[in-house]
């Protein structure tokens, strides 16, 4: 198991945990020298607040961890190609490297609809790596969205 | 005076709130049905938390206001263009129309660098207007950096 893997997994068990309370699964662990400072789950269903993707959960509690809104040795492992708002909150707290699992061809912005995170004009580019445990990852998405069409 | 006139000069005040707690001078207010249910002003300095620019907190105070992540029929009056994270909040958070004061050449993505919120591939499109009061919320943050600039 590389160590791409190996977080990849404690961000598919947050993608759990958001499944467990019929959220829109996608997990997200924050890492900071090799350890995990901030782990959180999808909660916009159960909080009705729009900005409650996994990734902006993490970044508020890995800047609450460290006391520093400058995440820059911090790295980003996330079930899902973040969005417009996640990638964009990703470059803006100066992370170091952003690796996602499952793609978005939909509305992802690290390579699927645009590519923020490399785009020079910004005063900040994360390191993007996307796919890791990608099956997986895409799996429990499916699954999630197939349960959910067969409920009355 | 105009409507968004009116409304731009409430995001103002709160990005006057934000120049006196000595944070960069941006406000913002929500706007539903002709009244404001939300205002915020960009506080990443004091709470060290990368995400919390004015237009993020007013959303999530929009949604704990009317108990919906579907900000639907608002409108979103900010005093300074939004960055990528926003307006992807903007975007997921299905805000009808952003109003926005100053251009962000550096980092705009509602007309500058980008323009998110009307692009076809995402599942929203709010309306933008921006350089609404133009002048005065530029004047806000060419002072606030020009002071800092004095600061030893």
């Amino acid at each position: 198991m590389t160590t791409e893997e190996k977080f990849m997994r404690l961000a598919i068990r947050q993608a759990r945990v958001a499944e467990k309370e019929d959220e829109v699964p996608v997990g997200c662990v924050i890492v900071k020298d090799g350890k995990v400072i901030a782990r959180a789950h999808n909660r916009r269903q159960n909080t009705q607040i729009a900005t409650y993707h996994a990734e902006i959960l993490a970044i508020e509690r890995a800047c609450k961890k460290i006391g520093f809104w400058r995440l820059e040795d911090c790295e980003l492992y996330v079930t899902l190609e973040p969005c417009p708002m996640c990638a964009g909150a990703a470059i803006n707290a100066r992370i170091k490297r952003i690796v996602f699992g499952a793609y978005d061809r939909k509305a992802g912005c690290c390579g699927s609809v645009y590519n923020l995170p490399t785009d020079e004009r910004f005063n900040h580019r994360p390191q993007v790596e996307g796919g890791v445990l990608c099956e997986e990852c895409a799996n429990i998405l499916s699954t999630y969205f197939k349960n959910k069409r067969k409920t009355p």
